[in-house]
């Protein structure tokens, strides 16, 4: 990240003048418009606008759109990262590389910057309509069209129940003994069911 | 539900006089006394004091206090009815009967009584610790120890993460497709993983 640029006092009463200011007022124009007009219909010129700066700004403190849109989340990593981290490997095990870079995320954080992403999911719409959007297009396009058979978005929805109810049930909940469980516990128990929803039968019939 | 007692006019300066309130007296101590003690050392004594209402108020009221308990969470669901409607059958299927009872109480409320339970799990330690009892003392001892071939607790966990998250995803997030999937859709996805939490092999190797 760029450093913060030199104080311009008087510029702004009240506010913190300067670089740190303008990033923060590009965030909350960001969280504003995709809020209310989605990924695809916010633009960088509508959210530079609203933020009262130069549309360069975007790309200079966030790299583009889609690095703006992932910061406005205060999702606690780089998605790209995290998808290459991941992908590489064959298909039919790639739970076994997501539920440990899972974990590893949510315990690098202690837990307080994913706990808060879930708790205004669950109270804010706004927030809700903003997972949606990152779920169908970083994680859907990225990952599981990349690994899946078919069904791509049924698959990354109920991909997205096990993940979501991990993170809720040992982070939010703490729900002993899943909370306190280890890594190599956790995986061994929930990798298999991550993987059906990724690459399995979803219409195995009843017993 | 017994009817509300006859009203007692000037008993209460500002408040509804009556049973109705102190029935909603006894919610308020309820929610107070088990957050703060838990279920285990709350007593029916300092709900009734707190609440300043005789004792029996509870009995008359509730029935016991497990069933405070339930009401003072709100969960819209008497859990003995739902339990008698799941346990009877195979055990190695009772997934299959879980997931459309578990459907069948979100979409009776419209979702509206159980986003709120969920959203105030999120955001209160005290909602969530409530919440944990609750899976420990009715859900596990009643369902998962009865099903479950070991490791009942953290099975009844694992479970947890598939059902909350769920909820999470098709009610709250509200991720199509799975938003607006029909109920035999989501039974054939969910069910085999709820299954495997519950009576199968929580150690299997990766692929």
């Amino acid at each position: 990240m760029a450093a913060p640029e030199q104080s311009r006092p008087g510029r702004r009463r009240g506010r913190r003048p300067g670089g740190a200011d303008t990033r923060a007022q590009l965030l909350d124009a960001a969280r504003a418009e995709f809020a209310e007009r989605g990924f695809d219909g916010a633009t960088v010129r509508a959210i530079a606008e609203r933020a009262g700066v130069d549309a360069a700004m975007v790309n200079h403190w966030f790299g583009g759109k889609e690095a703006l849109f992932t910061a406005s989340l205060n999702i606690p990593v780089d998605p790209a990262a995290l998808i290459n981290d991941v992908l590489p490997g064959p298909p039919e095990a790639i739970a076994w590389r997501i539920v440990p870079r899972f974990l590893q995320l949510w315990d690098t954080s202690g837990g307080g910057q994913m706990v808060t992403l879930v708790r205004s999911i669950a109270a804010h719409e706004a927030a809700a309509r903003m997972m949606r959007e990152f779920v169908s297009r970083v994680i859907l396009k990225r990952v599981v069209e990349q690994v899946a058979p078919d069904r791509y978005e049924l698959r990354a929805a109920l991909a997205g129940t096990q993940l979501i109810g991990l993170g809720m049930v040992r982070y939010v909940l703490r729900l002993e003994p899943l909370a306190s469980a280890d890594h190599a516990t956790v995986v061994a128990a929930v990798a298999p069911n991550l993987q059906r929803y990724l690459t399995g039968d979803l219409d195995a019939p009843a017993p």
